[in-house]
């Protein structure tokens, strides 16, 4: 495929805008071919109302239909081949194996939701059926899950296929039948291309209207922004940085009609390492919190930037992680604005008051190269400054040394929200520590023992979210199946005939979904 | 009981605050005893944080044991017997028999959610067990949904029962295992603290923590903001005008850590009558109509407010309205407020251009009463004044003349979101006017075929909401079982031992639910 630069509006590629920009290699700092062109307001609004023209065909395509349609994309993703991932290798600096398996979990997603779809279940039918003879007479109530309207989707930068163009948030808006208008992340925008016109593609195979999916460049906030202000876009998904995601819940909010709005953000993903497992395998999690801290240059939602532990005998558990951390080359960042907001991170640490440098990564010149940090401070220093469990974006990490049990619950209870929180216990530890995960359930969305946060599983328990400031909604998901629900209402029909009814509610269940009749679960 | 007139703070009666008021009898605009003390920000604090405390151990009180407690709430408002029901008609000014009627309503819908909890599947039990053969090995996973904290309640004034101190937002509440902080409704703080008190009751009697449920009497908008601003509360459930429920959700957004709001704001809920059923029925329609109008003296959520018709050859559908509406003697407001509003609403609907008064009330004096009005305007003036489709709370309703078909949907597709939307048709009506139920599907929380929006079922399948500015969350509804989840969030668990896992979802299934296993639902 020839990358054209442009913008996808329904089934064309469009150019009318008067600003341009291009990619760049972060490894080798060159700049990328072409040129992308930045949408105009008028891209953008023709893109909306193209999908809310497609919304009220799309709104009512079945299951099976919208089944097909994102294996279609997902077979269409794979027919891009390698130069998909040389690109997308060119834009991000991300390694080859990587972005394969990166790009297995998206196309893996994908059909994940088609199989969703087609069990149907999802929709969570329920039914309550007259009663005449009651008084007064009870009439028959049925609702179901309907899809919101046309949705705005913004990429992020860290997972340029699986949190991008055909990623969680769009693949779970397409699934329950909302239009898709999508916001190229201007980090690699080639990549974009390619998967949108992908879909795009899938698309017209499968004879799904024109508008179902669009895509806009932009490098300016103003793109964005036009989306999100477009009285037509009825709900956002968004994964970024908090500055970012924050904008846009705002903007969102103030709207004459304020809409949902799905905006991870990050975390510091807090690790406690209990006492018994300290002394009884520091090596192990040294060794392997070193390699979750560094996996992929520490550009994670879920990269454990906060390490509570209690020092065994021989306190040497900072050692013993900065040995780890050290071991590991630089790494090449994703842009040279995450590589700039790291060194400042990083450099706001190593000035604060009571935290001691561990481990500095030497400065490396010639490309967004960025070494691994470690950080040391005590429970106090950290109790009493709160900006020390803000997100730092890279290889870095803090460790808290806590002298007591108590210190150590009073520092999890002070805690705000993350994605994940992580505990390293033997069973004793887990007996003498209930309290800590009781409340840890109530700092994250999801919380592991004995093992380590990155590494998110597209599966349909997962929880990938998290109180504020994780995420702006912290009642949903941008992970797993259950991330449907973050693009569906309720909707109850009083007193329908039969064959008015959506196939879902219909007496005769003809597609074999579980439902809730009169208060039971059945099929 | 004798009425106290203080604040419920967790087991305790408190007056610490300055401020009293009374309530009002509406009939004969005198007051009633005893003076109510407005509770002083120190009580609201108290009461909030005596809920923080109490959540620790409520959130992990078992399903049976919430429904136990939920069923004793509804024994002791039982045990209140006529008492309650004349203080709250001397309160509100609504009939005995309607009042009898709501307090069945509202304990059977604790019953209700009582029986879902020992159901218990509503927690959405999402399992996916590991698979250490796979590279890399697939980690245990498994999901469900706990509750989010303590929880602002406000009580309508138009449900002193069902919508009020233990109405559908607290019970929900309740369920999901969220302390309550209520906000009495001032128009009937009588009614509220009797209920209050057989809460509280039913709390030291079931062993529930003190704290769970706590109740502030205020007439200012003080005691209410204090609640939204609390850091500690996680939620808020609201149902009343648009003006005090965009205020709340307003506020909450700009917290530092942003909450949930779920305001119902009502609606105007409109009502459309296609040709053949015109033809065929339109003096039971007329009839039936007219009785939902002024149902409660027009003082319901759903109220129609807007009727849409298509003429026949006799074009005297608005003569038989103003006919079948001018039977009803002016019923009685609930406060003098609300009187105003309804009268400042019904003369701006009278002096708008294009809008003809075809029934205007009599003016009554000597009490909150409120005649019937009926307006008229065509498809036009309705299509060019937005205003005309707002909230006139009351016994008022704008029919609007639509010349043709073509008018009658763009009339359907300008609306804004409202709590339901009904259609009058014959099936051969149906057959003409499917785009219609599409538009409509997309405007309303529920749409009705052939009845009338008043009269709100409990039961499962009911959806209470809609699309903004209906509610501030289209997502939920604030009636039915389904009303629990706008109180709870998803928590995920990651290679948990068997015995630190809820019970819900430990492999041995103890509390027999229906779970999401490796994406089959099985029990």
């Amino acid at each position: 495929m020839e990358l054209s630069g442009k913008n996808i509006i329904g089934n064309r590629l469009s150019a009318e805008g008067l600003i341009t920009f291009q990619a760049e290699n972060p490894a080798t700092m060159g700049k990328l071919q072409p040129a992308f062109y930045e949408a105009s307001e008028k891209e953008v609004w023709a893109a909306i109302e193209l999908a809310a023209i497609a919304f009220s065909s799309y709104r009512k395509k079945s299951g099976e239909e919208k089944a097909v349609f994102l294996e279609a994309i997902a077979d269409e993703i794979m027919a891009l081949g390698d130069p998909l991932i040389e690109r997308c290798m060119a834009e991000t600096g991300l390694p080859e194996a990587r972005l394969r398996n990166e790009r297995g979990r998206t196309v893996g997603q994908l059909r994940l939701f088609a199989g969703y779809l087609r069990d149907g279940s999802w929709v969570d039918a329920r039914i309550d059926t007259a009663d005449p003879s009651r008084t007064p007479p009870k009439v028959d109530i049925r609702s179901m899950q309907r899809p919101l309207g046309p949705v705005g989707v913004f990429g992020a930068s860290n997972f340029p296929l699986a949190f991008s163009v055909a990623g969680g948030d769009t693949t779970s808006a397409l699934a329950a039948g909302c239009p898709v208008v999508f916001k190229a992340h201007p980090a690699h925008p080639g990549t974009c291309e390619m998967v949108g016109r992908a879909i795009m593609e899938a698309a017209r195979k499968t004879g799904m209207p024109e508008g179902t999916f669009s895509m806009v460049h932009g490098k300016s906030t103003a793109v964005g922004l036009a989306i999100v202000r477009h009285n037509l876009i009825k709900a956002i998904g968004f994964t970024g940085s908090y500055r970012g995601g924050k904008a846009i819940f705002d903007v969102a909010n103030s709207r004459p009609v304020p809409i949902p709005v799905y905006a991870e953000m990050g975390s510091t993903n807090p690790v406690f390492i209990l006492p018994e497992a300290m002394k009884e395998r520091k090596e192990n999690i040294a060794r392997d919190l070193a390699a979750s801290v560094t996996l992929g240059v520490g550009q994670f939602c879920t990269n454990p930037g906060l390490v509570f532990y209690q020092p065994d005998e021989e306190n040497n558990f900072p050692t013993l992680l900065s040995t780890n951390l050290k071991t590991g080359a630089a790494g090449v960042m994703l842009t040279s604005y995450i590589q700039e907001a790291y060194r400042a991170g990083v450099e706001k640490l190593a000035a604060t008051p009571g935290v001691q440098t561990v481990l500095k990564g030497e400065a490396t010149t010639g490309g967004c190269y960025a070494p691994a940090y470690l950080f040391l401070t005590n429970a106090d220093t950290f109790l009493n400054d709160t900006a020390l469990e803000e997100e730092v974006f890279g290889p870095s990490t803090l460790a808290v040394n806590v002298d007591t049990r108590s210190q150590l619950l009073r520092a999890a209870r002070q805690l705000g929200g993350h994605l994940t929180a992580t505990v390293h216990a033997t069973e004793r530890d887990m007996d003498d520590y209930q309290d800590l995960l009781e409340i840890l359930e109530q700092k994250a969305g999801r919380v592991i023992i004995n093992g380590y946060p990155t590494g998110v599983e597209v599966t349909h328990a997962m929880v990938h979210g998290g109180p504020f400031p994780a995420t702006t909604d912290s009642r949903t998901t941008s992970v797993g199946t259950d991330a449907i629900r973050r693009f569906t209402r309720p909707v109850c029909y009083q007193n329908f005939p039969q064959r008015l009814l959506p196939e879902e509610l219909q007496d005769e269940n003809p597609r074999g979904i579980w439902r809730l009749l009169n208060g039971q679960w059945t099929k």
